[in-house]
């Protein structure tokens, strides 16, 4: 009898493997009996009381019968396929929901583990964290605090109500949002909230708004849903009311710092958006991803705040004020779909994990995260103030660029250019150690201006202005500068 | 002018609060000239830099303009609607999705926050974690030791690679499985499981296939979705191959332990279930939620380990072996839906926490999770002897004990007696303080046996010993003692 072991693992696993695999295959049969346990172990050159025990084991499986010792025999395991019977894999794979096939085909390359920018001297990638030591002592701290009461069972599905408390008192002051505790969802990230609104407010074929240009994760989620998405203009005072559409069940906005533009929202289009929701029937989420970044004077009212009539699902994310490994963020639903969220958490993944919440409700309580978030503001400002200067100082007229004045990243629009000229120049700059990312993938439509996503998050001013100044020599290496 | 403020957080942002409603409820009308600071601080009792504070956020806001000082004006911000116009919320709510309303249907009392047992002198509830000092303090360790390397950036959506690896070393030597690290898929538990296979293995009105009885939160979230929800029967050696429907999409399967019965798979059994599977392009989900424990000689092998045509989704749950607020489990994918389930995995939530799952990499390669599984088995079994003892001495002969000599539950059936006999008895032995469950929600048809799921890993031994002589109390007081 020929036994093939594979080398992986205790030898022990590896001979039952390589047992079964042969009765399986009926190279041994139905009824013919093993070889003794000492002259297998002597063929294969291992201990006969491993021999003995994966005839054990075997038998305790059911793949033989008999007694160890007196001899065992294989058991007749019914109608068992020959490998030369065995069909390719190909004509076994059975076909993929609907909803695999769109998620396949939206997702491309967005699922290479990890990103690829090892090989990057310097990486203007938005939605790096900004890496800073005493935010990471510090929660440190925080987390070895909430170890000490490690909780056992499942957690509140709908999340910590201290986080939950933390975050009303926070969004009251912050984001003049008057939340109670029972309206708010804590979930696994900004992420998770357009997955759960999918699930919880589309049918497949209705139509979302999405502003152009946008986040591209949203986009995907809802075309992964079956949903028609549809995009509605966006000016230099965000989206345009005018632009939307007769009906559309939700629309995705970002009124404090429109993704990527910076646009704010002026108050009038805030309460246009509301009386277009509302006269639809139709629901707004504001992804309010980093409104709390607004470096001259304090960060501007949430449009949540406006909401008396119940249309507006706010999504709040720590990705940027803190870093994306948390995987935690929350909604503030209105009363008429808190029942319906919560469900939709609980048979998704019965709630959040419960350590990283209660290190951040006692970093919110303890005044640690405010702390953090004025130094983050600051290192923020100086980032920006370093990239805007380096741009100018670079880049020439280059790029019209969009100071909001807030937020991670800056806009950049090639004055004269065309989408293939600004690739060609991300293409370049990758190769001279430079990460730039190109406006062009959240937008809607190849016929939006062409430009640069420039984030200032990941690197300290000083790699900022030599990064900027790597972006003027390739301006120049690629006939762009102006 | 009447301002109402409403005493939540700080003056500043009660009365900014109090502003904006007035003037959208129209009762500042736009072009009025809002109150002096001095005298609207006077009539308050707030301080006069309070109101300037409010005033100058408002007119950033665009909700006033002019000139703080010189006197500022209501905004003119569109048509809005004065309060006696305001249509009822009633009125303004859209409908919900499909999956909503079915999520909704599905879930009714399963979304109470936290278990209510805190007035339970005992609870045989099932799927209680084993309490065990020793697994606290040396998961504590583990945290910390993980926390001195926090990861700032999104993890891998697959999940930690050093993690994968380990749970690919496990599978091989406990489980017989022989998978690698591409193939595997950390997930939020298993839960999530359950709604990434509903996703991504099947459409709207697809037949789903459960053992009768089963684990509920599987029904449920196939329900939600939509899917037609079979049962197929299960005697003493668990699922019966020839009770399994011609066509269905997928089937979970419990084969190591089913749930609850307790019963185990033979092999003869697999093979046929495997085949049912390859024959109709079915797919098999494995859910291996217990299969770790069992108390006479070696776990068996899973069913994932003879499955050589790739039709079996098997899950790893954390839930049982360590603790369900860790919300970690995983998938082992065959070959042809790894990439979609990692789709549906980055569209949902961008990976599983990161921090938890370097803390178990470490503790798995160290040596003390299976440590830890040796103590937690020995535990197991000394509370699974105390509950047998109890029942024979307690119970007489009113119920068939179902003994796997595996797993954190016994099955209890009620020899003579209806499901509202066990119901009552449940009821009575609640009011008594003894948390007692019943089977009938696990399964399919009300014609199913009457009987109890009896947890035993949330009690010490002398408290499982107390709780079943108050059970044997129980049948007495409500006439079920045979």
């Amino acid at each position: 009898m020929y036994i093939d072991l594979d080398g992986q693992g205790p030898r022990y696993a590896q001979l039952i493997r390589a047992l079964k695999a042969a009765i399986l295959d009926s190279r041994l049969s139905a009824g013919s009996r093993v070889p003794a346990s000492r002259s297998l172990a002597n063929e294969l050159g291992v201990s006969r009381n491993t021999v003995m025990a994966a005839y054990d084991q075997l038998q305790a499986e059911g793949f033989l019968l008999g007694r160890v010792g007196s001899g065992s025999y294989v058991a007749d395991i019914g109608n068992r396929r020959t490998s030369a019977q065995q069909p390719t894999n190909e004509a076994l794979v059975a076909p993929l929901s609907a909803f695999a096939r769109r998620a396949l085909a939206v997702s491309d390359g967005a699922l290479i583990p990890g990103r690829q920018h090892s090989d990057l001297r310097y990486n203007l990638q938005y939605g790096l964290p900004l890496t800073n030591p005493a935010l990471i002592s510090a929660w440190r701290r925080e987390l070895n605090r909430a170890s000490e009461r490690v909780e056992l069972d499942y957690p509140d599905v709908q999340g910590l109500l201290a986080l939950r408390e933390q975050i009303c008192d926070y969004l009251a002051r912050r984001r003049g949002v008057n939340a109670s505790p029972e309206n708010v969802l804590v979930i696994s990230g900004t992420q998770q909230a357009f997955a759960l609104a999918s699930r919880v407010l589309l049918d497949d074929g209705d139509t979302v708004v999405l502003e152009d240009p946008h986040y591209r994760g949203a986009r995907q989620i809802f075309s992964a849903y079956g949903a028609r998405v549809r995009g509605v203009r966006v000016d230099d005072e965000g989206l345009v009311p005018s632009a939307l559409p007769n009906r559309a069940r939700l629309a995705v906005v970002t009124p404090s710092h429109q993704f990527p533009t910076g646009a704010l929202l002026p108050l009038a289009r805030r309460v246009e958006l509301l009386e277009w929701a509302t006269a639809r029937k139709s629901w707004l989420i504001e992804d309010d991803y980093d409104g709390e970044f607004r470096f001259g004077g304090r960060p501007l009212a949430a449009l949540k705040s406006l909401d008396h009539d119940g249309r507006v699902v706010y999504i709040g994310s720590y990705s940027k004020t803190l870093f994306p490994a948390l995987r935690l963020g929350y909604m503030v639903l209105p009363e008429s779909l808190g029942e319906a969220f919560r469900a939709a958490k609980w048979l998704e993944d019965r709630g959040s994990n419960t350590l990283e919440q209660a290190a951040l409700a006692h970093f919110m309580s303890s005044g640690g995260f405010e702390r953090h978030l004025r130094r983050a503001a600051q290192s923020l400002s100086a980032r920006r103030t370093a990239m805007l200067a380096g741009l100018r100082k670079h880049t020439g007229n280059a790029f019209e660029i969009v100071d909001s004045n807030a937020g991670m990243h800056l806009t950049a629009w090639l004055r004269s250019g065309s989408h293939a000229d600004c690739e060609r120049l991300a293409v370049h700059a990758r190769e001279r150690g430079l990460g730039l990312y190109t406006v062009a993938p959240y937008s809607f439509r190849t016929s939006a201006r062409p430009g640069l996503l420039l984030g200032y998050a990941g690197l300290p001013p000083a790699d900022i202005e030599a990064a900027v100044r790597l972006l003027g020599r390739c301006l120049l290496e690629t006939n762009l500068s102006a």
